[in-house]
């Protein structure tokens, strides 16, 4: 899928003169997003089934630093996906496709009671996407970071 | 009532080397919720009734420039209370007595369909602290600022 | 000029379940980086220049609620330009094109060592342009808001 | 050390009624400028030596949801330090005790040209600090979350 694209903004940065690292997270989700429309089922669409899918944890590394004006290219995968637990990758280039970040983050489902849920029971279709992705995923093989 | 304080965090800054301007609007929402509990009706209390408050219009000035880690005094009053709307004025000092903010905000209260209420109506009890606090501020005359 | 685009994010929105006012003021900055870059002149020239331009005063209208994933318009405009002052005017509309925001910030300009300059003599390219801006937007007339 | 404490802003909430997970890598920072402060090494002190200490990874994990207005207790300890790379552990409960969030930070530092530098070197007396406290840590054990 063709990479999120974020431009950094001044207000991002901070008195080190660099991006403020806890906008990569932020970014995380702008292209969890992004990459969840392009599959087809947009976030809100979910929302709008009842389900919400939270972020249960995060891993990360800030492999070179960057500021206001950058172009950030950011490439979203789903790295596993068992039902009642999404973990997605996702790898940030610049324009001169020098990685500045490698991260995962883990997701779980729940209904609008907050108890926790399968996709595959509660949304099947959404389900189906994701182990597609994971398949493509698996098989491109570990991306050059 | 006693200032708010707020110490400025690194991740406030940009790369001026200053807080972000758009912090000061954060930390006017900050002293008003505090304002609200000292004056014994916390914003979660309204939630609970059924009302919302959303803020309708913001003008402030920003008079000097602040940073990490920097302890700012934040004193609001009310400016105007009029049963549907609510006018709050803030004044933000460092820990000289320097005025480095001002700024009002504009509030309308909202049920939970959305429409707008009457706060004297939907909630006299707080509509009562809002009419003393207007004519406290009123007497106290206008801030050295 | 073409108006900036920006999608709300989901860490825009709040528990009322809408677009958090303190990021319209975030916006308006990245309408106006945008704006800068549309005319020639990216902020980061200006800073390579050795000036930077804080925001002295902001003040805003709330006029619709917005939330994830509404994208949101944003048209910039000089209201007036008189050398060291330079104040702009936003306003933010949905894809419907009705008024969710309008505002206005000012903004002086700083040398190396913190003090005033006036822009027609500290770079007097950028100067011209904000004047013939300003002229546009004068002859253009009242928005429609 | 005693705990920072830190209060959920309505800022900081999302339409999800909850805390946005990315503000929780924010008052990892809070916490750790706190606790700095309180070793007697304020991060500004580390400044004006000609010494910044990035971000270079973060782990962390979500354990309960928080919300406006919930107060959030953050305690942090060295988990390891090794002259060049400092790595640090927060464990977040509620006022009831209950794990809310448990991370991990690592930090290299650098000196004025952006070099790596071993702060047993750049700054001994610091060093003798983390290394007093990571011992401090690992006596006291593995804590109860």
């Amino acid at each position: 899928m063709e990479a999120y694209r974020h431009r950094v903004q001044y207000y991002e940065t901070d008195r080190m003169g660099i991006t403020h690292h806890s906008n990569y997270i932020r970014w995380m989700e702008e292209a969890r997003v992004d990459f969840l429309r392009r599959a087809g089922w947009p976030y809100e669409r979910l929302e709008a089934e009842g389900i919400i899918s939270p972020v249960t944890a995060i891993s990360c590394r800030f492999k070179a630093s960057t500021s206001f004006p950058d172009e950030i290219l950011i490439d979203v995968s789903v790295s596993e996906f068992k039902g009642a637990i999404l973990k997605l990758e996702y790898l940030m280039t610049d324009l001169c496709d020098k990685t500045v970040f490698e991260g995962h983050s883990e997701h779980c489902f729940l209904d609008k009671d907050g108890k926790l849920v399968r996709l595959t029971k509660a949304c099947p279709e959404l389900a189906g996407i994701f182990e597609a992705l994971a398949k493509e995923a698996a098989a491109a093989g570990p991306r050059d970071a």
